[in-house]
């Protein structure tokens, strides 16, 4: 709190106000004086006291958004961690159904674990996980990795040719891109 | 702001400061008076402004603190939701593995198929997920649901028989208790 910054006119308001003479400078005069330099220097520190209130209550808001902000990221991707340790397996798992089958019995029991990763995909994607587009759509390096290349005639350049690896998306969120081979 | 709660003895103070005698019925200390009772006003509304800061400042530390218990809980459990949805997944997997199967091309892929089951289960265990203990343990309503009972010589009441389906807990929180035949 500064004194100086005071406006002179509030200060001689103040002055007139108690009615406080110049010249006289009796004793009472110079009590009075002193009176009215606490008063200038009370409105100040209310004045400071109010300003302080104002900043508080904005870095309140401010804090309170932010926090409102923070919260409603962390629900979105709340499952990302789980999913991330889900998807190795859920490779292998499909890994698995590809195996080319000939007798009954085998391709019995696989019809029944393809019904399986059927559930656990629809599971992960009422979380919002989905796999992300590859083969026959253009490569996009924010959600495919290039791991090989080939010319293909026929094939304009940048296609994606295949998919080696599924990737996957958490909402807008690519959690693993998918790896793929791009036509040159 | 109430003027009455001032206390007495600092309103005599100022008067003293102001050299203010009551006895003295003149126009200059009428004003010195005014002067006075701004002062004592002033003071008043410091003191609430303060009380004010303070009160605010209590606030915002219970808001804080509030925000931060209810973003670790949050964290703790995010991913009840999607890990709930894959649990009837997992039963289906543990149904299917659980065949009675004769022939040796169907054991070896039973046997890939139970190897990725491990590790889907691992990945949920990372997460905190956990399989209730059911089986020889005594019964316990907060995690064991009772939907069968049955007298068993020489098993002591209230102690699980048998796993009808298998319960989970995520940390702490039970998701689906086990539901349990439970001995007379």
């Amino acid at each position: 709190m500064n004194k100086e910054t005071q406006p002179v006119e509030e200060l001689e308001e103040l002055n007139e106000e108690a009615g406080c003479q110049e010249a006289n400078g009796d004793c009472q005069c110079e009590t009075e004086s002193e009176v009215i330099d606490e008063t200038v220097e009370l409105k100040q520190q209310i004045q400071d006291l109010k300003d302080q209130l104002l900043r508080n209550a904005a870095e309140l808001e401010n804090f309170k958004r932010r926090m409102n902000e923070e919260r409603v990221r962390e629900a979105k991707y709340r499952s990302q961690a789980v999913i991330t340790n889900i998807i190795p397996a859920i490779d292998n798992f499909e890994r698995a159904l590809s195996s080319t089958v000939e007798d009954e019995n085998t391709k019995t029991f696989l019809t029944g674990f393809k019904m399986i990763h059927t559930q656990l995909l629809e599971a992960l994607k009422q979380e919002g996980v989905e796999v992300i587009k590859a083969e026959g759509v253009a490569f996009d390096p924010t959600v495919h990795q290039a791991v090989m290349q080939e010319a293909v005639e026929g094939v304009e350049s940048g296609m994606v040719l295949q998919e080696l690896q599924k990737g996957y998306k958490l909402k807008d969120r690519v959690i693993r891109p998918s790896m793929v081979k791009v036509s040159e």
